[in-house]
């Protein structure tokens, strides 16, 4: 998420992978407003085959599955957040909030005030010198 | 930086460019300790050009360089921080201290008490079901 010029990401590990992030949350909220992963896939413009990797690995990330597919349809069938789904994102979406204190941190301030607004060209550094 | 099964990133922009973040901290501090972009180069095993192309970037993003080189020596000539380079490197490590209460937040509690150590492996999870 982005505070001004902070910019902040967030993710969960395990292992060698990560359980959340940033677009595993997102994939997870599409999922849970379309209802299947296909669906979920085609309303953020990925492949099915990705998002179904993505939900897989965080399934297999968590003592509880987040998503359940429900039985039949092939790509079309139908798949929900659990219980243990809800809870994960709320709790993500409640870390990203709590980390927005840090954009008000005296070191966050100092950094800001130091920076331009846009990156000063190339060329009109070489002429400034 | 990492906090248990927290990953946190903190970059702060400048238009379409990153101004700080881990690797350009990094950088200059291997370039504080080396004296040279050439030094800071080779000693994170990193190409010479991306070096001064970093450098560079991290320069025009600040409304003082943050780093300055030394006259003559071709590659090999010296270059130091900044007091604005001192003082941006103090605050983007303290920025990054900072974050570490995040981990302790009772999102981030929740979050790593849901996550396994491993991922289950796919091949076990599919002899479960």
């Amino acid at each position: 998420m982005k505070i001004g010029p902070l910019l902040i990401k967030l993710r969960m590990i395990c292992g060698d992978r990560f359980a959340m992030g940033p677009g595993k949350a997102q994939l997870l909220e599409a999922l849970d407003r379309e209802g299947s992963i296909s669906g979920a896939a085609r309303s953020l413009d990925m492949s099915y085959r990705r998002a179904w990797l993505l939900v897989d690995e965080t399934n297999r990330c968590f003592t509880e599955p987040l998503v359940e597919t429900l039985a039949g349809g092939g790509r079309e069938r139908g798949a929900r957040l659990t219980p243990a789904g809800h809870k994960a994102i709320a709790a993500f979406r409640a870390l990203e909030e709590a980390s927005a204190v840090l954009a008000e941190s005296e070191a966050s301030r100092t950094l800001a005030a130091m920076i331009r607004a846009e990156p000063l060209a190339a060329e009109e550094r070489a002429k400034d010198e």
